[in-house]
């Protein structure tokens, strides 16, 4: 099938969609998670296909094509938490009458059909339809043409329910013409596509930025920051840096530089140092780290502060002031997630005002950005533009606003 | 200078307006309004050597391209009123402490920095500056190249202003370059700006939207309908479908189309189109509105359904059902005002859900969709997109928002 006449198909679908009521999308969200359930070994025998071909590929890549049991099990858990959830269409936002006496409201409505494009991990399949489904959205998705077998599985099981509740299977389409022909047409369907979300590498966020015509929302680059202050708790900033890089190094929120206060770096360094290597971490350094830490550091080069390892890998830099942190910081950082480890008040306002980020934190680890840590329930991705959303994207985030007007024959003078 | 070198100020610029008071900000609002009155003989003497070289164009174009006193007094008046308007910096939009602890705050923050193109109305240069510098963001503005050595005079004076106040004038910056290879590579300025508002005809928004890979929100684009229900009052819908086609026919919440339903169509529409043909008004109708005014109306081509006509012109089509009315809308709206002339009330809210626009009224006329009809106070234009803001925007449309959080030492398990 085109890609002009999916979009047409879903743009019918997403119509109606937006009509709903949250009983009969929760009710269709139940069934989705039960069918997968139903479906588990037929799910994991397709998955075995897209394995079995996906020979060569490195190692963490084949973790994120794997589907299993407790996957699976994952996957339906999520839809029925997405039931759970409260629905945000139709919420009203703010409402107010005019002086010429029109009533006013702005109330929530979904943004109308997303476009999703994403890689290896094909729980996205799942996740993403949930999500956009309980906002009322249609969704086109296109993931890795390694997980397409898998994919086409998952898709299928979903729309069937859709269509077994008397709903438009469309609302959930699968782009199964994996070139990249195809992905860049998809990049540019304006006359469909409301907005189109990339999930994964860096390399695939910023190819859509370039070359997509539709709204695009970028998420999930993180080049995360902590700055020790020269009044911190060394404890604490042992615990919060050490947490913020290895709890799950290969995630956007894990910390990827530490700056730390001159007039404690000689103190405090050492220490900090020692717990990142006890958990395996590599350091790399620039001059005065270097200084303080000796072998137990790489030297860090230029590029290392403009990089997000994703891996056991850290850098460290010395700074002589707050201001050359948070400037060191705003110039570099993905504008993720920044935090201070301070028991200054000052300083801790400044760096909170100061950094530009969608989480800025003071004594906490960045891994807190988290659509599940924040309270959303779910998580659709993590927004790091500044533009419609902002940080972790839930429900709330999938939609838009209409201005429903009444009046009884208001004229504009 | 190179557009490097000025988005990197513009964004140093905006760090530090990002900081400032709301009583600092209006203080300089207020400076600039007095400084552009007191230079009203410049900008006068300015202005006529950019007129004095738009020989043979268009008499409309060279309306909007004129400054007299009247025009100056505005623009110093809308920042005055910038002033007097709640500052939505630092707003909590929400608030909440998580169970471990952790008291987050979504907070308002500036978007950083603007890019405004528009074309032929230097007054954009003083409103687009005031919003963008109450909202706490930098702006670089793009205008017209007919209208270069006005936008010049009137960003000196709101520079020096700046100054003055002992602000950085690199808040607002002017393109003095005004070829299309520049245009371009400011569309594609994304390291510096946060997103780009362009503000003027359809084809030059449909340009940015192509060309541009920074952010954009598309403004001003209105093929506005007004259906009249088989179950309307005729006298309000002649006031309605009167205003929102004549009152100021020039503007994108002008009405360009009525649809009525059949049952009401041989009675209402003949007194309906008197009354626009009483304002000079051209019809255009499909076969059925032509079997029923006969010589009054000019047949309707398909190309008419999505033309935005912004002049003395109406297109009329006879619908059999409130789902034919809808239909149509939503298949040939630019989404941005839509309204239903009925005393139905199933069909008025059917109506209101069903439409697909930035706004949808009941007995109203479309020509309310607008910043100060709405109690915004001032507006930057009106988004006709779902993604970040849609319909009128005002200073908060141009923010977004900060997570800030505060822990004690919290880490994730």
């Amino acid at each position: 099938m085109n890609l002009e006449t999916m979009g047409e198909k879903a743009q019918v679908a997403s119509r109606k969609l937006a009509q709903l009521t949250t009983e009969e999308k929760n009710q269709a969200l139940r069934s989705m998670a039960q069918a997968l359930e139903d479906h588990t070994e037929n799910i994991i025998a397709t998955n075995q296909r897209d394995l079995k071909a996906a020979v060569g590929l490195k190692a963490s890549f084949v973790d994120r094509l794997t589907l299993d049991r407790a996957r699976i099990v994952g996957m339906a858990d999520g839809l029925r938490q997405l039931a759970r959830l409260a629905d945000p269409i139709g919420d009203v936002v703010d409402a107010w009458t005019t002086p010429t006496g029109l009533e006013i409201a702005k109330r929530r409505v979904p943004l109308g059909v997303i476009g999703m494009i994403f890689e290896a991990r094909p729980n996205v399949s799942v996740d993403a339809s949930g999500l956009c489904f309980k906002s009322g959205n249609a969704v086109i998705l296109r993931g890795g043409k390694e997980a397409l077998q898998t994919n086409q599985m998952l898709v299928k099981v979903l729309r069937r329910v859709l269509a077994d509740h008397g709903l438009d299977p469309n609302a959930i389409q699968l782009i199964e013409d994996t070139s990249h022909e195809v992905a860049n047409q998809f990049m540019q369907l304006t006359e469909y596509l409301d907005v189109l979300i990339p999930r994964g590498s860096a390399r695939l966020i910023n190819a859509v930025a370039q070359q997509a015509t539709v709204p695009v929302i970028k998420t999930g680059a993180g080049n995360c920051h902590i700055y020790v202050d020269d009044d911190a708790d060394l404890a604490m900033a042992i615990d919060v840096v050490v947490n913020a890089k290895v709890q799950r190094p290969s995630v956007c929120n894990a910390a990827e530089k530490l700056l730390i206060n001159s007039a404690v770096a000689s103190e405090y360094l050492p220490a900090i140092a020692q717990a990142l290597i006890d958990q395996k971490v590599e350091l790399r350094g620039d001059k005065r780290a270097q200084a303080i830490l000796g072998d137990q550091v790489n030297p860090a080069t230029s590029e290392d502060w403009d990089t997000e390892y994703n891996d056991y890998i850290m850098a460290i830099k010395v700074v002589d002031t707050l201001d050359e942190a948070i400037s060191h910081i705003n110039q570099h950082n993905t504008q993720h997630s920044e935090a201070i480890i301070t028991n200054n008040y000052a300083n801790s306002q400044r760096f909170l005002a100061e950094v530009d980020a969608a989480a800025v934190y003071v004594n906490a680890s960045t891994r807190f950005t988290d659509g599940s840590e924040f309270g959303f329930g779910a998580e659709i991705g993590i927004s790091t533009q500044k533009l419609h959303a902002r940080g972790p994207m839930g429900l709330k985030e999938l939609t838009t606003t209409k201005y429903v007007i009444r009046g009884d024959g208001q004229v504009r003078k």
